[in-house]
């Protein structure tokens, strides 16, 4: 899996900790823990054409969430930084060969690739059970005044 | 995910259908879907590496089945061919940049990578729930004779 949904998920986390009101830059999400900020930018953009945040431009500009964190899921994120494909394509090899079984012959579902997608649907589900606020909740439950500290972290030149 | 996956799923149900007094050549089992013989023999020595097939040597050694197949899950093949590795990977990014929180400041399990894992025992479990023998049975409720059609297409030089 690809690192971007590591960074994309703590981008989210931090983006629902400083709030709608203020929009936070590329530069300073990336300076935050230390990514490079060109390829964390394709993976903003990868949550912007989902729908995840959204990004105005200007001085004050920057990225914010584009809805509450209640309505983002860790499966959201995963689907905009990897795509919405499941992790196993069944290829059909039963339809190949000598003896292939063709659409007529055998129309039923492959048991395998059932069996496969049972599995991940598990995973999704789990995935789409948990939302941003989920995590944000058990983060300041933790860290109370966690939001203050990242709020300023944002908010100052330093990122 | 490798498409070595559904190559060495199918082929162990084929496996488990001609049973442990048959052995079946890499090439016999690559014809039958007219899979890369190469190719195929590297996902066969994967199962065999992991203990899921056996190959022995001579005019009538091929591969067979190291296990009874009620022994054999989904998961066990997928990890075979793909390595026990999670699909999600925590760089722990979190202890990195100008903010970086130490293993000391912040012990604690990062909460996206819990929820990341959460997930992914969640595929694991349902793969693991599932065996080649439970294939298998479904294969036969659909297609009762179907053992005796897999074993003789084996047993002939046409694969």
């Amino acid at each position: 899996m690809n690192e971007g949904v590591e960074w994309a998920m703590h981008c989210c986390v931090n983006l629902s900790l400083v709030g709608p009101d203020q929009a936070v830059t590329a530069a300073k999400l990336a300076a935050y823990y230390d990514l490079p900020t060109a390829y964390l930018n394709k993976q903003l953009q990868a949550l912007a054409r989902d729908g995840i945040v959204t990004s105005s431009p200007g001085p004050r500009g920057g990225f914010r969430l584009a809805r509450p964190p209640e309505r983002i899921t860790m499966m959201d994120v995963v689907t905009a930084i990897e795509g919405p494909e499941d992790a196993f394509r069944c290829a059909e090899i039963r339809r190949q060969g000598p003896h292939a079984e063709s659409r007529e012959s055998n129309p039923a579902r492959c048991l395998i690739d059932e069996g496969m997608r049972h599995a991940e649907l598990a995973w999704r589900r789990e995935l789409a059970a948990r939302t941003i606020a989920d995590i944000r909740a058990k983060v300041l439950e933790r860290a109370p005044g966690w939001t203050e500290v990242v709020r300023k972290r944002y908010s100052t030149g330093k990122a």
